[in-house]
């Protein structure tokens, strides 16, 4: 079987967890398994490189950043293959280039575009386990990208994809995904499996477990992917594309307080306003969540809506640049919200879904704001005081506590 | 102008030190030259990954060392060029890959075999001071490889003479080629030019101020090497091919302490004893410096030479390996001696230069143990304990001291 193996930064920070790793991917080339390691830089590298270059200037230039990064995952890489060699597995570390990861151009957050494979599959052939440095990618003037947030685990995706692999698994510091956070829902239950649109809701909706592009990615190119912990041998979850008839209803329950409410009042009540603004949002790259809009009195109307935490600056700097195109009355902005959702693959065809988890809401005395809802979710938006309580209310009226 | 500048690990060691390289290499450039910059890793961060790497294991594979170590001048190539940019001066790094920096595949001594400049003329074309990785190369596999000792300094000429530079400058933390150590000999003068031999005789016998494979490398590319301080602006030493007439009868007096002495006693007094010694020692790469060879008493010879003290324990290894082969009666070693050399291109042609060093060190009150001389230089071996002395009488002997 040949298969991707990803480790985090925190699974690599020091050389005993460097050597904990080797084990662990020696156990899987000694049972026969052709093995490629995708690695992130180890846990503290990367900021202590960004550190360094703002020392140098607060505004660095991205290329530049983007190649003072990339050390990070190749000391790491070169690391481990040292001691892949001391556990008498012979291994070779792959960079970016070496490992022939053909990205876009964008600095920071580049995508990959292709990978040509012919040194790594050359290095497996010859019975090494390849070791390649995640999270980074050679733009077509061999420039050096990095892939941004989640990077690593779109690299381990991706060269999954390009080999061929069997399996893509994600060594991780949980063990697998959960149907809520475990550290506020006592009762959360590890997944066996998920389907990878759901899987795919959970990570935009705040379920850090994986990031989505490496879902989409091994959606697309139907990689079999697992997550699993790197300090045990449980089995994980499997995310897979279609998880047949046996889909739960309500697969998880995810909260989201990284987010700011803004709310524009006292438009003109007519057609194409909304249209600019978001327009005008989407042209700054941000993502717009939960949208409301009511009819305000005195013909105009409101229109409240989300932005991640970090974007909302910029989002009311555009809106106060725009403030006569917009002509609005008043602006407001709330940090203080969590978003609250439950995913299913079950729920499209269940409508039961929604006026149960409202209930369970009301019954733990918390005001829903707004509701969004897509064909697998459904999210509401609550104070975020209220947000551990009213998770914990509706995982246990979908996943009533044993006993 | 074109040049090449190359820094040191101790000039680019913190962010205020690569600050100021910044603005000397920006001054260079605003000066309307076009300006290419080779960089040895911060101060430091070489032994850092090596200590990494010895956690790990103590044997770290010599091809995922140097993936390790290569990290160290690409952060730093980076930072530089941040430091650039941020005085406005536009500029890319460039590691060995992309600097096109080919080499032979002995890891961790590799040697350069040629440059594919396209990339880098490519950015100084568009007006960009480019910001090369010293130390490092890439062999025909792709691996990246590492340079060995004064690496940094043989990237340096190698890129002047690749790019046909009109120059290429050494920064180091001396301001020149002096007449003898000026730490210990008080009236030490700087040299303005010294010949490309001369240079090539001094770096070997211990004037750390080049790497002699540099010298070598400019001396046969005829690369104009000036040795200039990151310190000061004072105008250095000039490195030539031909310095012309004006050649000194002595350019210099140079000591070197790190040797150790080895004898052989009751050497069977016949032919082929000594070749079999040191070509055991050449298949184990050990250099072999001075060499006396003495009619010992009752048919018996014996044989005296220096090498490196870094060498010395694998040299006395050989010699008890092959004791039968070689038939001695008794190894002596001695770490407490020093090598005094006078090196200069005139001597070949005035015979009275070897009697007055000898007079010199006669009249100081030390003895001389062993001698050695080649066309532009004479080396003599004394107690390491008089080495401070001797050098100084030597030195007044040919550069009195003024007044």
């Amino acid at each position: 079987m040949l298969i991707v193996q990803k480790f985090g930064g925190s699974s690599v920070a020091d050389a005993e967890r460097i050597k904990n790793v080797a084990r662990r991917v020696a156990a899987a080339k000694r049972a026969g398994n052709s093995v490629a390691v995708v690695l992130s830089a180890q846990g503290g590298t990367t900021d202590e490189l960004i550190a360094k270059a703002l020392e140098i200037t607060p505004n660095p230039s991205k290329r530049e950043l983007d190649m003072l990064l990339a050390t990070g995952e190749q000391q790491s890489a070169a690391l481990l293959s040292m001691a892949l060699a001391a556990e008498g597995v012979p291994a070779a570390s792959l960079n970016a280039q070496q490992a022939g990861i053909m990205s876009t151009s964008k600095h920071g957050n580049a995508h990959i575009k292709r990978i040509d494979t012919e040194r790594a599959e050359t290095e497996l052939d010859r019975g090494n386990v390849v070791v390649v440095t995640g999270f980074q990618g050679v733009n077509r003037c061999g420039d050096i990208t990095t892939l941004g947030r989640g990077g690593s685990d779109t690299s381990a995706v991706a060269l999954a994809a390009a080999l061929g692999a069997d399996l893509c698994e994600i060594y991780t510091d949980v063990d697998g995904v959960y149907t809520a956070d475990p550290r506020v829902v006592a009762s959360a239950r590890k997944l066996g499996v998920i389907g990878a649109d759901e899987m795919l809701e959970l990570a935009s909706l705040g379920a850090k477990v994986l990031h989505n592009r490496s879902v989409e990615l091994a959606k697309k190119y139907r990689v079999n992917l697992v997550v699993r912990s790197s300090l045990s041998d449980a089995p994980g979850t499997l995310v897979k594309e279609e998880t047949g008839l046996e889909s739960l209803i309500v697969s998880g329950v995810a909260v989201d307080k990284d987010i700011a409410r803004i709310s524009l009042v006292g438009l003109a009540n007519q057609p194409g306003v909304a249209f600019k603004l978001f327009s005008l949002l989407a042209r700054a790259r941000i993502s717009v969540d939960v949208i409301l809009q009511s009819i305000g009195r005195e013909s105009t109307k409101d229109i409240t809506f989300t932005v991640a935490k970090d974007d909302a600056d910029e989002t009311l700097k555009i809106i106060a640049d725009n403030a006569v195109t917009l002509g609005y009355r008043q602006v407001s902005h709330d940090d203080g919200v969590a978003k609250l959702s439950v995913v299913g693959a079950g729920m499209a065809t269940n409508p039961g879904v929604a006026a149960e988890m409202f209930e369970a809401i009301y019954n733990a005395g918390v005001n829903i704001n707004m509701i969004s809802t897509s064909e697998i979710r459904i999210s509401v938006l609550i104070d975020a005081a209220d947000a551990d309580r009213a998770q914990i209310a509706v995982h246990d009226r979908f996943f009533p506590p044993a006993g």
